[in-house]
């Protein structure tokens, strides 16, 4: 098999599990069943990666990475609403990432889950960037009033909160406006809405 | 057995299925595993719970209960920030039911999952009742320039997202007064923390 060929079936095993640990979660999903949706022997997939911790590691690198999308939510630049924003929109073209990582975040929670340490350590270093960041910018308080820190829990929860809603139901929520009105609020940069 | 028996073991049932599903989702759950976990058969539990849907019908009514606890969110007194923050603290008081809620919710949002209809029609009536609620109390606006329907997104979302925040990291998260000074900028209803 070619270079190229191994990282085709390496690509397609890593899709395949995604799909499925969104579905049913990483305790929900046994590797024999990733190895039957791609056509392979458990042996098959233990080629590409040895054990399935090791299958759950490439996908959460993987979510973290699609989730970041071209704009990190703790790099700030001018407008830091409307970039919030525009990560919330690159999630929206993903929903297979957005929802895997949704799914396993929330069965993270559990003591002994291998995917503990990654969320929690993920979560507290981007709380300390963004927090970080948003001092740099404004100091002890932002404009709002809120201390950089309690900016940071806030607009991480309201991130993960308003993607799971539009997960659920997107017909019905999701709408681009609410978020960045919420944000300027939030922020205290900007009026929320027309004048009255 | 008893009446009083039954319902004992019903509840015993109950618990045991609501701990494996915060633990491993619905879908990583199968009766058999449930039945193990409290000495019965499968026969044993289907006399209690006709079908693995029943169970988390049951149990899904249980954790909006809990989570509701004697201060549902939607229902307005004075100081809508500092009743939320008891919301909270409720939750937190109950940590294997918020985890049950949020595992739950997170997988359900796969199209055929048996909860989704559940927890879209949840969503949509609690959006609905804080939006109502907002607009009688504030009319178009809520103090801090928002719509009563934004502000309702955010405070589910961020009700939703601190939550996840806390039982993936306890020590270092769950600040009640971060819920409280974010919940003030919100609703513009007061100065977030003592002046600069």
């Amino acid at each position: 098999m070619t270079a190229d060929r191994a990282g085709d079936r390496r690509e397609e095993i890593l899709r395949a599990a995604l799909a499925m640990f969104a579905e049913r979660g990483y305790r929900g999903t046994s590797l024999d069943a990733v190895a039957r949706a791609v056509g392979l022997t458990r042996q098959g997939v233990l080629h590409y990666f040895p054990d399935k911790q090791r299958l759950l590691a490439a996908i959460l690198a993987r979510t973290v990475e699609v989730g970041r999308g071209d704009l990190p939510p703790h790099r700030l630049q001018e407008d830091v609403p409307a970039q919030l924003a525009a990560v919330v929109a690159h999630n929206r073209a993903h929903p297979a990432y957005a929802q895997a990582y949704s799914v396993l975040m929330a069965e993270s929670v559990v003591a002994d889950h291998p995917a503990r340490e990654h969320f929690r350590a993920h979560y507290r270093q981007v709380l300390d960037e963004m927090t970080r960041g948003y001092t740099e910018r404004w100091g002890a308080r932002l404009p709002s009033g809120l201390t950089p820190h309690a900016a940071a829990v806030a607009v991480l929860a309201l991130l993960d909160g308003m993607q799971q809603q539009w997960l659920l139901d997107r017909d019905r929520t999701g709408d681009p406006e609410t978020m960045r009105a919420v944000l300027a609020v939030l922020f205290g940069t900007e009026s929320p809405g027309p004048p009255q």
